[in-house]
């Protein structure tokens, strides 16, 4: 073989295309990076507007492996890739951005936790769980109620539970075992806020760090962020040092969003998630450079960006399917007439409560900018204003 | 015909595959609106980067119309659409936005010139030219020099010549009399500053004005914008209600371009493109809402953005083919080691002063943000700084 033949022909491939796809290829544009995006349909969100498309499903470990082979480097819309496929990939020449050990730790909770508690990291007591003794006998140390957990898989409040009683805990056991998961039971946090951050590093070891931001979760789903935190100085240096110690310590290629519970001056971290995150769209107007381009940067190993905030404030409200499941496109032109409005909108057909977009809105003032935000995101949505405080 | 096979499938159809409509179809991702492009090739600057590409001659009227036919609305990435196309697409039902009298204001300068003029708005002395005798009166009135133009198909300092006698002028109509050209003779202007203005309109009349911009040109072609321009109060003024006043009298759909000569404090108009325009790149990090944003939205009869600037000073800096002709892609590491640098590259083929991409830099202090941005556009170039001023 030649050099010829074997160059490759496109800088990055991404495997899913969904939002974070979609908002990565836009960030590819400027930069003039060819990608190519593994999709499960011709419909997903960042097949819409993409041309180089391979579809397949990113568990057939043939799929991935003859999409990534003309691809320079690999990198994720998402972690829930088999691992049969990443073991293949790794195998092969394929050049993985972040690595199948990294990848690990947002896709397996069971083995974050152990790591991140061996290395010192605050995580939540926490024990596995195969059997409802496990459950009784970490309920012995820590009391009612427990968070119980799959280890893979879950994402937006799905594959969590709060569980106050062993009768609970049997019947909830009972309605997983027969997907054989792993579980995992955890101390139930008495969380007085969430927060979360964004951190970039590349393969050479440059990093990169957002400020520390607001998330307001509701059913597990986040709907709202809001940038800077309104926090204790250090507590917002706490957790930036610890969000690069983690990036350090999960050798992280490309960008990593850290999610913390805040318990009175307690820090201890939620999730992590080795891609670009929903608590970090707010940079695309917030930030002198977005965490999509810095997540293109740091996998090609080029300089990171500025991780300024261009405005004081920053809110970002997720547009959530109603229960009437509106195109939000309709409503789209009714949201715009706020001016300092910015939409989002992800392609998807509408689902009551699916991630169909997002607003931001920056400004000097945070009160008005949340009530702007929080107006267009009910609008595109289709459902009144729920209370809020 | 139903309903059902009447309905466009695309919201807007844009006719060129240049930059300029690779900024538009970027600026299309978050409002999920549905484009559809025609190239002339499948490696023109918007066809590397949407998937909705039809590739044909914009020269061709059935090609256009087929094009046309399943599009809502139809714009322009260039005025340089035949106008046997043009015919067939306004006698049939496509909505164009701009129209094809608006188009004709850039598309036909001899005719704009006699338009503006029998308005009132401040344009050169002119006059048309066929023959030799009609420069020879021309100059009796106002003396040489003189700018000769092609009526027709002029950008970037082509179609524009500066003539100092009869020899000169007898000489370049032989050469351009092949073309058939109609050609235009114009006083002259003794240019103190070139500024430019881009105006959005919609087709129910709302209008939005970008802050007046200072352009530096070098050999016709525009190499430095900074905004705001550094010009009394009076002047910006003047040249924002001259601005709005040729929207309204042209009757825009879209975004505008208006270049003004500033000679003393005289303000004439130089050249009107009916687009997002060069001078209006610096939107794109320096507004809320960016040209090609604004152009989508005027187009779809929606609410106009935000033009607010999001910083002091904004600095672009067109990035040219060297006389090496360099890929900028090989120095694109290079020139992000500056993290306020923001890079655009048109995904085009290097060739000498071609138009590559364009470099933005904004921040508080002007002279620190025009260095940034002309050592990352010299770097991305692959020349050596040339004197400036």
């Amino acid at each position: 073989m030649d050099n010829a033949t074997t160059e490759p022909h496109f800088d990055i491939g991404i495997i899913g295309a969904g939002q974070l796809a979609r908002m990565m290829v836009r960030a590819a544009i400027p930069l003039g990076l060819r990608l190519r995006v593994l999709a499960q349909s011709v419909n997903d969100s960042a097949a819409l507007v993409w041309p180089n498309v391979v579809v397949g499903s990113p568990d057939d470990p043939n799929t991935v492996l003859e999409f990534a082979r003309p691809c320079g480097i690999v990198t994720f819309d998402h972690e829930l890739v088999s691992p049969r496929s990443l073991d293949l990939l790794a195998r092969s020449n394929v050049v993985l951005r972040p690595s199948v050990s990294t990848l690990q730790y947002a896709q397996n909770k069971r083995w974050q936790r152990e790591e991140f508690s061996r290395r010192g990291f605050p995580v939540p007591a926490f024990a596995g769980v195969r059997v409802v003794d496990d459950v009784v006998t970490f309920v012995a140390s820590y009391g009612w109620p427990v968070a119980l957990k799959t280890a893979y898989g879950g994402y937006d409040g799905r594959g969590v539970w709060r569980i106050d009683n062993v009768g609970a805990a049997i019947a909830l056991l009972e309605s997983v075992s027969e997907a054989s998961c792993d579980m995992l039971v955890e101390r139930w946090i008495p969380i007085d806020r969430e927060i979360a951050l964004i951190v970039a590093r590349s393969p050479s070891g440059q990093m990169a760090t957002y400020p520390v931001v607001d998330t307001v979760q509701r059913d597990g789903i986040c709907r709202e962020i809001i940038a800077p935190a309104d926090l204790p100085p250090q507590l917002s240096q706490r957790a930036t040092l610890l969000g690069r110690e983690i990036a350090e310590a999960i050798d992280l290629t490309g960008v990593m969003a850290v999610e913390y519970f805040v318990a009175g001056d307690e820090l201890i971290i939620n999730e992590i998630a080795t891609r670009p995150h929903n608590s970090g769209h707010y940079t695309i107007e917030g930030s002198v450079t977005s965490q999509f381009e810095q997540h293109l940067r740091a996998v090609m190993d080029w300089p990171l960006g500025l991780t300024t905030l261009r405005s004081e404030q920053v809110v970002t409200v997720n547009v959530l399917g109603g229960t009437e499941a509106i195109d939000p496109r309709e409503a789209l032109s009714a949201a715009l007439t706020d001016e300092s409005v910015r939409v989002h909108l992800y392609g998807k057909s509408a689902r009551p409560g699916r991630k169909l977009g997002h607003v931001t809105v920056t400004g000097p003032d945070l009160v008005d900018a949340q009530a702007r935000a929080w107006r267009a995101a009910e609008l595109l949505t289709g459902e009144p204003a729920e209370v809020r405080q």
